[in-house]
Order: structure tokens, then C-alpha cells, then sequence
């Protein structure tokens, strides 16, 4: 993977472990607001780190003292979106056709981060507003640093929140009563309260501690079969969304062929001999 | 909306605070157990509070030592459904018919909750049994004070909760083992075991304590866009009960049309200049 | 039930409580490991408990050590599934048409536990791998003992779990983040921490404790009214999977045959005249 | 039932048959268009009907020429819906939510015909135009007249049909192409091609022969026991909107309390005695 | 096949052409009314041909003068489910489990033609009653000779259709309106009406004419490639239940394993070279 | 839109009235038979009238003697999906993760139909196999000349067909006896046969009629507001995924916005006046 180049403006992309990318969002001098290009670059590789044959994990972590402050409102109040001047298409129908088109867009962008076959670890640090939220409920696994400071924010904009956050949230095994709480207020909370709930599933004291803890786990699910963490985490999603019965019979058929993988063969020979097994490249 | 009259047997209706509604069961004697007439009075009250131009978030609490001690069973038993005597139908189908039909006008009273437009913040206190459960999951925010009992009472009477407990509490993001073993047992808890498994968000110390910190929070939602609030309660509620794909779709619809407000513009506008924004009426 | 025999090679049936069965897992040598036998054994007796007109609360646990270290890979690896030497069939269509019948069946029976009538409690202890967890989420209470050791441990035979963890963990109301990350690694977590993200809802010092209190919740619930804790378990199963609104109505026909039952009577008189209530048999 | 009174405007009601109601629209002098009141009418008309323990089935006709050439679209442009003038609300996101209101609340009105617990026969003649598709797609058995003139006709106003016309067309064994054709170009058909299509399941050669026909068959149903026929309705309905699997279950769980009726027996010693049973009211 | 013995009551199984099984439902003194026996031998006989390795296609007929009568009403009513007499357990919620856990077998019976891997084709001719209805919707393909006369039954002995009739025809792709007033009035009709509407594809003068156009089809599909065939079910089993979006993945992931099979260069060679392929065993 | 050039191999675009474009799949010596670029090719074209802004309606066509003999069997064989030969990757699980990835690229690429804005009409004439069914079960409208002959012909070459014929034809209001009979023997079938079981909704002599009859009906949709037609397509494709309840409440939401465009008054006015209406742009 190393010898292809990933240069995406306001994006750091590099491949610390064997099998293992991370992706850095790089804009600190602006806390990594979100401007277009930007959500369309994040889409763009996660897509390609999916469809690579060698990497198995991802982490997904930000520059600078912010995993993300979120929408970058001042650019995108130039936009047509959220444009509060005089609009070109004055009719409201047009208008909203064009908003709907655009938001689909833009979820899309984040969505390729659910539907990359690779896991996705996130690592929120710092102030983690807006969009932070809907790109980090995208993500499999989510880790805090005790410093990080989290908000649904889109309220205090004027909108509900339309990325993500407010469809993945009643799914993530959180308590509603408090998702709908910090989404009607727009109040921050901490990691601390974070874990409490379940949103992450760590704090680490600090963002070295933090990236440490994100690559480990990282290193351990790209040591195991990708044929099994593949399936794991398609297997989860698709379930989350479906009645057990749907869920059960979709597993099935997907074992149907994964099980005549001969990775379980070299795992299970590994495991005899106590060693560490090496899968073929997907 | 205070010049309108909220004249409605078992309850008190009063605005506190501007855009804040705060409903009370007004029945302290009985413990507030609900006989039929207050479950269409609830039902009436939240219906117009929903349609309420100027109403942005509603209290629910209940008047003197308990929230609600569930269902008046003693007024149950000599109605229909309950009726532990001879029955004027004695054909099981018709019978059968005729409870669904009761079933589900009682259900239909207790969603109006969560049908309602503008959120509810409910806060437990005391006995708070059977039917305050059912009341409770269909809102959106859940409070309690710290001498809150709770309890799912039905299985003590014979029958499996249908009002809505044992439909909302597996979507509630409640550990189902918990979920089942208290509704199963039917055993009392109190609230702080509530807030560990998330069913409320925070515990009180009383109820003067308690009443203060959801109040709070409904002045916090009506301080905010109504356009934004309202959508949010409406997009987490539907994502609850749809594929990620389809809550995402429904967003971006929904925001299609709620982006062209002119909220967006006033909260950006207020943000910049640092001065609480004003919004229209609905 | 006591009179009828039990008599299912690797697995002790025993009836210590009125009303109550207690179903133990009988490999301790090794560590309880399942072979196929014993799935299909298992299924056979939760199914006739689960039409017993007398039983009332179902508690599975493990003799030995250990509830059970999963899969026998063992003798799998010799079956047709996991069977790491040469296939008698080596089109990979048909393979895999056996294949999935294969899981289908193992699937059917563990989801025997859930389509049972009557509510399952289980108790985990000590090692508690891979099918442990696909048996324990299809029981509807969850305990485990302070020595328990959780692990969904099929990534290291290089599979994604098809026996149902991945299907059910997902709407067990537990943390997703927490889910996947464990689900991906393969790490070994505690009794505390499953407490902790509500995997279990107890958790108890030793065994002794730990059936102890299972059995305590399988006498609460044999004491109950059975038409009212058997629709409580089918009412929150069905809800899980689907709409609050279908959940809802489902409930209505439901409960329109079951307020007929004369146990609303009993229960309602035995709570006047503070007299346990009894009930007829299913 | 002919003792009570329907006093509807526009609407006549009437009991030409033991256990059979008529409705017929009567606007004649404005080829029975819909004004606001009128889907009120005929909402309150049904669910009166719906409740009624003696009437069995519904026959729904039009007064004069027309079955209603559709909404009074010179009366809907005076309202705030279709207003062409200016708006008192401008914000288009607050003018959204009151047509969204607007449009759930017609909904509902023609929805009720679909609730309604007993059939309802339509018959269509003469003009049937926009809103008479959206009620007739409502119903639950299509008859027209040889002169009958249908016509999908939103789009020629300038909107998508949003009563329920291309909501249950797509669920009404009708040619998916045919559907799309007519509804995309507004084109009239006639009774002939609608039986060929399948949207009516008969022709008669004038409005006399046809209020026979309809009369016809909700005497034959009228003549059975309503809970089978009540419950036909339900499961057919129910089945529409669920997977096979799901039908199946709620099935089950519906005749489970039904098969308890008496009606049973009276049916089988009338079919063994060759005379017409009678069955208890509901 | 043919040396493995089929040996049922009231059924023959013969396999009159290679991949080909014809099973005839054999009590032609009763019109082949189905007695409880009978169900639960036709699931063991569609089972056992599910897994087959040999056989591809299955034909459904009736032995005599009618495919079946349906349900033989007169043994029914001596059973416990129609039972017109005084019932053993009064209790009207037992009494529903008990009904709810028939019906659910029952329907299992029938539904095990739908869950069967190989398509059946079925001929329905003279009488095909009630039974007849469920039994053929859940089979793949339905002819129907001339002079068959089918009714949905049911509503005359006071209940609604409830093991697959109601359920499956509103999925037919049949028209609605004539599905609801059939299912509502049982009255008659005939092999063309079920022709015109679709509920069959073919008529075919006479019962000699009617085997001999199944046989042509069951042997059209025994010699087509297995894989295909059983894919090719499956598939639209699956569609037909869920969005179109959820079929087509559920389509990837199926097609995935299956388009490794060797059939595909079989029958491309086969075709190139104008010879008839053959497949291998399942 | 004629002053863009639309340039892709295979494909002719043109644009004969205003509104309306004609794409013609142009492959003819080959009887316009699939290879990979060109689904990637119509993908393109499709979505760019999609977007269009004075695109209102697309005919779908072929030139020559055929619509599409379906895809090129000979080039797919040379590639990685029916690669007759060995394989790179000889891991079945790995191969299957790729062609799932194959097959959801084919699958978009034909979705793109489906997802476009604008209704799609299709006219098949002379062969039309395999793809060619695909292709337009996935159009709003299919015509068909009076030579075409139609065949899902994919059983022939081993496989079910995967690319959406099995998925929407279950959806197409068409008999799902006839449906299963030609997808489970690829047998031939002709225009008359289509019409009957309503897959096409018109057959017309020749092409030319042909063409002249597909052009009338998009000049018409193209004459009426895009605002009422877009949504017209996007509603009943909805709705056909959907319960009758959600598709109701969707509509609700979908028109909330669009009444408030000015084509209604324009539609209005032109009513009245009998005069042409003219929209504006998307």
C-alpha cells in the first residue's frame, strides 16, 4: 500500500503497521472545519483503502488540538445550501430539490465510511462538534481522550442534524433518553459521560495514549483472517437493521461461501502450533 | 397561549416560562392512578400543546407524593376490559374484538406523546408504576428524582403491559436482560438503577430539585429554533423504527424542504453577534 | 413434569422448583464443548419445555469449570463445515448450498431458546467462548458469575460467528462501539464489564451465588400468572424487530384473547385478600 | 340501524338491506367534487359505520352522473393548501409543516375507509376523476359502470397525487407499467380497460345494473359470519404491507382468539341442515 | 431416487422422468380432504424431496375427480380447534395458545412448499377448495385444467383463511379487488377467471392435458443447471418480500458463491456445441 | 440540453422534442448485446439527463434488429465473473467477495433507471434476452412492438439472473405463477403474452409505431410540470417498497415542499384560460 500515493488536500494518509492505514484529517488552523472538498476527499479514501487488497483496518484521527469542529459554517454560508442571502431559484420546490440532492450527497460521503469492508477506528480528541458526530457514528469502534469535548450542535445552526448523527444514534446501543437530550440542547459533554453511555467504548488519558490504544486495536484485527473481520462487521450492520430472523438467514448464506475459505484451516493450524497465522492478501 | 383556558379534570396546565408548557396529573389523592377519562384528557392536552403556534417544549410531572401509581384498577375492574364478572358478550371473538378496539384507543392516547411535535420532558418522582412506564417511554426526555420507585406492575395483575412499555423499552438503547428480567419479575427499582442502564438521563435529589433541572432543559429546546427542534425529535423517532438507509433518506426529504427557513439565517446571524436569536412563531 | 424423563446424552434436566426447570450442560471434562449432538439435544429439550403445560421459568447453566468453551473445534474440524482436509464436493455452489443448510440447523437450534415459550435465564461462569455468548443472547436474562471469561472468539478460527451473536448483540441494547470492537478483536472481557455495558444484568460472587440468584428470578417468575409473563416475553421479542407502531398493534391482538384469561381474576383477588395467587396449567 | 340517524351535508346514507349500508355522495350540481367538509363527512360516515354492531358491509356510490370528478379545485385554491396568492406565512419551512398537516389529516379522512373494520364496495361511474381514485384504491372492492371515465388527473394541476392513489396502486395486482403510464401522463381510461388491468373487478353496463351488482355482494357478505368476513379484511390488509412470514404469524395470532366464536358452529350446522345461519351481532 | 421408498397415507410419490417427482394427494373417496395426518405427510414428502440431491422439479396433483375438497370439515370438527362441543380447557387465553400453536403447525406444513428448494408446479383440477387455495399459492407455478372449480371457502364455516391463502394471494401479483370479493363472498370460480386474473398461467382442456403441460415443465426445469434453478426461487421468494433495494444485495451475496459453480462452463460449452448439458448431482 | 454532446460509445443521444431524450443502445452487430463499458456507459448518460435542468422525460431504445440479445456472453467469459478458465485467486471466499463487488457495480449501473428523476419509457422490439429484461423492469413504462420476442434467459447459462429481474419482476403487479413459469425455463414469450400479464402496458405493430407511440407519451409527461411528475415517479417507486402507512406519511413529507412550487398556479391559470402551461426549469 505504501508505494501508492494518497495525496488528498487537508488529509494525511499513512500506513504505520503492516495492514493498517491511518487517515488523518488536516486542516488545524481552522480546528478541521469541514469544507466540501473535504467530505468528498474522505469519501474518496476511505473508498480506495477499502477496495485495497492488503489493508484490514483503519484509524481515523485528526491534526492539531480538534478531531473536528465540525461544518465549516462561514464557507458554507457562502454555499447554496445554507446560503442566507437571495437564492437564484426562488421557487421552493426547485430549491428543495436541489437541497435534497445536495444533502444526499454529502451523507453519502460519510456513509462510505459504514459501508468501507474494512473496520474503522475513530479516535475523538479536542473539540468534536457537528459533523464530528456524524462521521464518528459512521465509524465501528469509537475511542475519546479525556480532553475531548463533544456536541450535536446543528440545533444551535438552526437545523436538525442531517449526516448521520440523528439516524445512527437510536442504533449505537445508547440511551435514547439521553440522545435526545443532548440533541435537543446542543449541550457538550465529555468523554466521561461519553463511556458512561456507551457512544465510545474508552477514554484515554491523552491523544498519544489515545492513537496508541486506536493502533492496537488496529494490529489486532488486522492480524486476524480479513475473510472473518470482513464478515463481522458486515454481519453487524446488516443486523442492526434487520429483524433477527433476516439477520440469521443473511449470515448464513454469507458463511455459505465464507466458510470455504482457507483461512480457517491456516487458523486453526496456527492455533495448534501456537504461532501466529498469515492470511493471503484479499 | 396562557390566554387560552386548559380546563381539563385531572390535570393542571400552566406556562411557566415563555414558548414551556408543564403538564401535571392532578389526582394526589389516588396517587394519580389513571380511570379512562384522564388518558383522553392527556391525549386532548398534548394534541393541542402540539398544534400550539407558540409552545416549544413540554414538563410532564404529576401533582403530590407520586408520579402515577399506573392504572386506577379498582375503576378498571368494573369496566369492560378488566371486568372480572360475568360479561354482557359472552362470545370470545367479539369479546376479543372489542378489548382490541379498547387496547388500542388507550394505546392511541399515551402515543399522542410521542406523535406530539414539540418534545417532552417527563420527570418521575415517587411511586411511579405500571402505566407511568408506558407514559414515560412514549416521551423523550426521562428524569427522576432520587425517592423514585419504579416498577412494571403488569404481570402482578395478570396480563403482559400493552400500552406501550414492552413495545418502547427494547428501542429505549436499555439492556434487554434488564429489560426482561423487570418486566418479567415485576420488581421494584429505584433511580439510580435507572440511570445505569440509561432508561433516565439524570437523577434528581428531590422532586423541588427535579422539576428545576427539566425545566432547564425545556427552556434550553424553546431558546432554540423550533424548525430544528421539532425536526430532530421527528428524525431520531423515525430512524428508531427504519434502516439507516431509509432514516437517511427521510433527512434528507425532511431537511429539503426545512433548510429554506429563515432560522438558519437568524441563529448564524445571533451567533456571529453573540446575541440570543429570536424565532417566529410556527 | 418431574415424571417424564429427561434423558438427553451431555445435559442434566432437573425440576428443583415448582414450575421451575433447570437445564445444565454435561461435558465438564470438556469444558462442556459443544458437538453437534448436543445442539440438536438442547433444542429437543427447550422445545418440550416449552410446551409443558406446567413449566413456567427455564434456567440454563453449565456443570464443571466452565458454561462452555464453545465449539468443539476439535471434532468440527473433522466434520463437513470446518473441514480443513479435501471436500468430497468441490463445486463451490453446491459446497456452499450445504453449507448454509448446515448453519441454518445449528442456528434453528439455539433459536429454539428464544422461540421458547417460557423465559430463559442464564447463569455464565468461568470460560464462556464463542457459542457461549450465540447460546446466552438468545436467553432472555443474562447473569454471570465474578470468574466469568466472555469471548467472541471466532475471528481466531478465522470465521465471522453465524450461531447468532452477531445477529442479536446488536438489539440487546449494549453499546455498538463496545460490540464491534470486541466482536472484531476477539478479546477476552469480565463479568464487570459485561455488567457495565449490560450484556448481563447481575453479577454474583461465586456459582452457588450465581444459581442462587437465577433461580430466584425463574421462582419469581414461575409465581406469576403464565398468560401474563409467556405474552411478555413473545410482546418485547417482537417489538425488537419491529416498527413501535407495529409492536403496538400487535400487542392489541394479543391481549385481546389473553384479558380474557380468569388468571386477571385471581391475580386481582389474591392482591386484595394478600394471598399468593395460583394459577391453572397452559 | 335505521333507527339512528346519519345526517350528513352532502352525503346520504342509507339501509336498503339487513346488516348493509349505502353511502352515496351527493354533491350532484358540482359532479359530487370534494370540498373540505365532504372528506370529513365521509371519514366520520365510515368509522360510525366501521363501529356499528349490526352493519355487515358498505356500498359507496355517487348522486347524478359522477362518481366526483375529484377535488373542488376552485374551492381548494381559496384555501390555504393550493392558495396561489400570497401566503400569511412566508417561511417555507413553517409553511411546510402546516401542508404536511394538512395533507396527513386528508389522508387519514380516506384512510378510515381502509380501517374501516367492514368492506366497502365501490362502484364508479361517469366521471371519476383525481380524489375518486385515491377513495376507490381505498376500498376494498372495485365495480364501475360501462361509462365510467377514470383518470389519474393530480399532475395536471401540477402536483403528485398525495391522497393515497400512488401509495396503494402499487399494491393493487395492477400492471406496475400501466400504473406508471396513466399517473405520469394523466390520461382518462375507461371501465374496460381498468377490468383488464385489474383495478375493477367488474363491469356492468349502467349505474342500475351496477348498484345491483354492489348490492349483490355485500348482501353475500353481509349473509356470513362478520368475524370471518371482518377478519378476511384484516388479514388481506395486514398481508399487503408485511412479508409472507409475518402474515403468516399475525394470522395465527388473530384466529387464535376468532376460531373461539360461536359462529363457527352455527355455520357448520347450517351447512349440515342446508339453511342460512344467523349470527349474533358484533 | 425411485429406490428410496415413499411410503405415505393418502399420498403417492412416483418419479416418472429423470430429476422429476409427482406427488399425488390420494384419497379420491373423499375428494382428498385433508385430515390432520395429511399435512404433516405432505411436509415429509416435499422435505425429503428438498434434499434430494436428485430431484430438480416436483408436480402437486390429486388423484380423482378434485384436487382436494380442502379441510375434511366433519373430522375437524370432532379435533379441538374446530371443535363444536364443550372444550376441555374453558379458559379463553389457554384456549388461544393452544389455537395459535395449531394454526402455526399447520401452516409450517404448507409453507414447507414455499421453503422447498426445488419448484413445484402444481395442477389444480374439478373441486379445489379452501385448502386447495393455501396449498397452491404456496407452490411455484399453478396450471388449471378446465373444469376446475376453486373457492376461497373459509368465510362459509365462520372463519378466515388462515394457513396461506390470505396471506400469499395479495403477493400473487392477482388483482386486489377480485382477490378482496372472492375471499369475501367464497363464491366459485372458475379455471379462465383464475386464468384472466393470473392466478394460474395455464388451462389446458383436461386432467390427461394438464399432467402432461406440468410434466413439460417440471422436465424443462430438471434439465437446466440445478444451481440456476434453485437460485432462481430462492431469489424471487426473497424480492417478493423485501425492497427492491434488499433483493438486489441479497442477490450479490447469493450469486457471489453460486457463479462459482461449474454449471456455468457447462452450459456455455454445451451451448456452443448444440448438445444438451448435464449437471451435476446437489 | 442539444448544445451538451453526449459522446459514449454504443450509445446514440438525441434530443427530438423539446424536453425529451431518445437514447439508443447502438451496438447493432452485435444485436446490441453488453459488454462492461456499456452498462457503464448508460449508467452515465442516465444520470447526466437525471440531473439535467430541461430534461423531462427519456426514451429508451435500440437500434437495429433487436433491443439487446442481452449481455455478450462471449466477451463475459473472457473476464474475471464467468472466466470459464482457472481463476488467480483460487480462495472461494475471496473470489466471492469480488464478484459480489462486480455484480453490485452491474446492479448500479441499471439502478440508475431507477434513480433517475425523470420517467424512463422503453420500447423492446425484436430480441430482447436476458439483460434486456433487466434493463427495463428497472424503466416506468414498457411498450413493446409486436415482433419482440422476450426471454429471461439466464438459467440457460447456469445462473439466476442477478441484475434485477428476479428482484423487480415480484414487484411489476404481474402474475407470479407466469413470473416463476419463464424465469425457471427461459422459455421465449411474445409481445401479446407480455400485454396480458401486464409487463408491457401497450404493444404497437412495428418500431417506427413503436418510437412515434414511446415519443407521444414522453412529449406528454414532458408538457406537465417536472415538479408533479418527479414526484409522481419517485412516490410509487416508493410506495412499492413501503407499507401503505409509511408511503402515506413519505407523501405527506415529499409534498410538503412541492405544493409550494408556482407550477400549481401556472397549471391553474392555464386551466382556466385553455391554454398551454409553461414550467420553469428544475
Amino acid at each position: 500500500m505504501s508505494t501508492e500515493t494518497f495525496d488528498y488536500k487537508y488529509f494525511n494518509v499513512t500506513f504505520p503497521a503492516e495492514h493498517v492505514a491511518v487517515v488523518e484529517i488536516n486542516r488545524p488552523e481552522k480546528l478541521n472545519a469541514f469544507v466540501e472538498e473535504m467530505w468528498h476527499n474522505l469519501s474518496k479514501i476511505i473508498t480506495r483503502l477499502s477496495l485495497s487488497p492488503t489493508i484490514r483496518s483503519i484509524l481515523l484521527t485528526g491534526a492539531g488540538r480538534a478531531f473536528t469542529a465540525g461544518l465549516d459554517v462561514q464557507a458554507a454560508s457562502q454555499g447554496p445550501t445554507l446560503n442566507t442571502g437571495a437564492s437564484a431559484n426562488s421557487d421552493p420546490a426547485r430549491l428543495a430539490l436541489h437541497h435534497k440532492a445536495h444533502i444526499l450527497d454529502f451523507q453519502a460521503c460519510i456513509t462510505s465510511i459504514e459501508r468501507c469492508a474494512k473496520p474503522v477506528i475513530v479516535l475523538l480528541h479536542g473539540i468534536s462538534y457537528g459533523l464530528a458526530i456524524d462521521i464518528s457514528v459512521a465509524c465501528d469502534v469509537r475511542l475519546a481522550t479525556a480532553d475531548a469535548r463533544l456536541c450535536i450542535k446543528e440545533v444551535d445552526i438552526g437545523i436538525a442534524a442531517d449526516i448521520g448523527t440523528l439516524t445512527r444514534l437510536p442504533k449505537a446501543g445508547v440511551s435514547m433518553s439521553w440522545v435526545k437530550e443532548v440533541a435537543l440542547t446542543a449541550r457538550e459533554f465529555g468523554a466521561e459521560e461519553a463511556l458512561r453511555v456507551g457512544l465510545v467504548s474508552a477514554v484515554l488519558p491523552d491523544k498519544t495514549k489515545g492513537i496508541e490504544a486506536a493502533l492496537d486495536i488496529c494490529r489486532t484485527i488486522a492480524s486476524k483472517s480479513p475473510i472473518a473481520t470482513l464478515g463481522t462487521k458486515e454481519l453487524i450492520n446488516y443486523s442492526r437493521d434487520h429483524t433477527v430472523e433476516e439477520g440469521l438467514n443473511y449470515t448464513a448464506v454469507w458463511n455459505a461461501a465464507m466458510l470455504q475459505t482457507g483461512d480457517v484451516k491456516s487458523a486453526l493450524l496456527s492455533g495448534l502450533q501456537r504461532r501466529k497465522p498469515t492470511f493471503e492478501k484479499l
